[in-house]
């Protein structure tokens, strides 16, 4: 099997798009109520303008075993060759570890999932065996709070999400490795990315969140003009509430993927045709 | 409602008891093969021997959807009136944190939720606001890697986890935060707990583990003799593979609870008779 960065490549190359679009379902926004059919409708409007999906774990756990089991028709309905970041921050000891890797790519079979550094690196090994799955390691968020521990100085001035971002460069052997950077953070994404070298990094935090888009494609791209999956979920999927929600989230990710194309053609990319 | 602590201590001193017991099911280790039946037979050999019951998510996440509806049976199986905490180790930004504190409190109704703290104070918010509620934040972690990162010196250079703990403790408004520290890191557990007051702690990391028990005891408890809520899983829960493994299970949770209450009275407490 391919590799996760070879897919995520691939799919951006055809979609020529860094668009990752965030599946979350919730319901006071939800034009429709069956989650699974909300999430194909956007599936389908959306599958030829992105790079990625990204359902995050929290909103399907929310509505309790029937939500579990709209998460996995929701992965199900991804087409073939569009990469699936769970993003479900996991994090735990040796044992447990085990536990959440095989459910994050064996119980909903996805691509990629974000996970927590806090616990160390013993807690981070069970994911990276598997060596065609991606692990994208928080390092800088894109939440008010990314400044209570995230920049703490350690060691020697550096801020932890600098440290945390050295080890995972350390932890890439096998090239899985991946980042999560808030796109609210544009100093520290460039830091980042210059530590991180080619290695793809997921950036929130654009739209709702108020995050810097010229910055998020500027300084999350990689040298080739690739690794930046930038994501927006209420932007895109609640793009309109009524009967039209799906052309609208169509529109709304065609807008997404062309302002970024135009940042990085200024930058003097562009897709092969 | 009562508060997660008030539950935790009156568990505690009904069944004369520190001890939890992870419901951690493994399939390899596993006696029978049904989860919930499995749980059942452990929860009802051990009822009036524990102060607490503490499921790990991932075990459960790792067997699909039927191993998520046998995490509801399980909580369900829980004799009223002894806590559980899901271990679950959540931690994400606001809207998704709501969610996930939704889930762990609504959904699968626990009593108290373990979290963790990287990506700030903002994230933990929706969980504090169940006041009703526990919310145990990783400090010292019982895992080698607890060194990767939770161990750094920051700022003046105190080590992370010590500057959590002193967060969680401004967090501690409603009184129903606690902290996660691993049995193997007893000094670390020392200074948390000078630093903490009375709040509840858990901790695991004794039996696989070989976290010290002793120290667990002394460094663990506060002031009056209660808020160390001491876990073993593995230790309790796969005492014996063989048809007696409930049996099995009750002999190894007295004999912690023994040995527990034997460092308790040598440091001065009793349980009220």
């Amino acid at each position: 099997m391919s590799s996760f960065v070879d897919r995520l490549n691939a799919a951006a190359a055809r979609n020529r798009s860094l668009v990752c679009v965030g599946l979350d379902p919730w319901r006071p926004s939800m034009p429709i109520a069956d989650i699974a059919a909300f999430n194909r409708a956007i599936i389908e409007a959306t599958a030829d303008l992105v790079c990625a999906y990204k359902p995050n774990y929290a909103f399907y756990e929310a509505e309790g075993i029937d939500g579990l089991r709209a998460l996995a028709e929701t992965i199900e309905a991804v087409p073939h060759g569009i990469p699936v970041i769970l993003d479900a921050k996991r994090g735990d000891i040796g044992s447990t570890a085990t536990a959440y890797a095989k459910a994050a790519f064996e119980v909903w079979n996805a691509d990629a999932v974000t996970l927590n550094p806090y616990m160390g690196g013993d807690t981070l090994d069970p994911f990276l065996a598997y060596a065609d799955r991606g692990s994208l390691i928080l390092t800088r968020t894109s939440n008010p709070g990314g400044r209570d521990f995230e920049e703490l100085p350690v060691g020697e001035g550096t801020p932890l999400y600098e440290h945390v971002t050295r080890r995972a460069v350390e932890w890439n052997g096998k090239g899985n490795v991946g980042l999560v950077v808030g796109a609210t953070a544009p100093d520290e994404l460039r830091r980042i990315r210059a530590i991180a070298g080619d290695m793809p990094i997921l950036i929130p935090g654009i739209g709702t969140q108020g995050g810097d888009l010229e910055a998020a494609v500027r300084y999350g791209m990689n040298a080739k003009g690739l690794g930046a999956v930038i994501n927006s979920s209420r932007g895109i999927i609640y793009a309109s509430k009524g009967a039209d929600f799906a052309e609208a989230a169509r529109a709304a990710a065609t807008k997404l993927r062309d302002e970024i194309n135009e940042v990085r053609a200024r930058l003097g990319f562009r897709w092969p045709s």
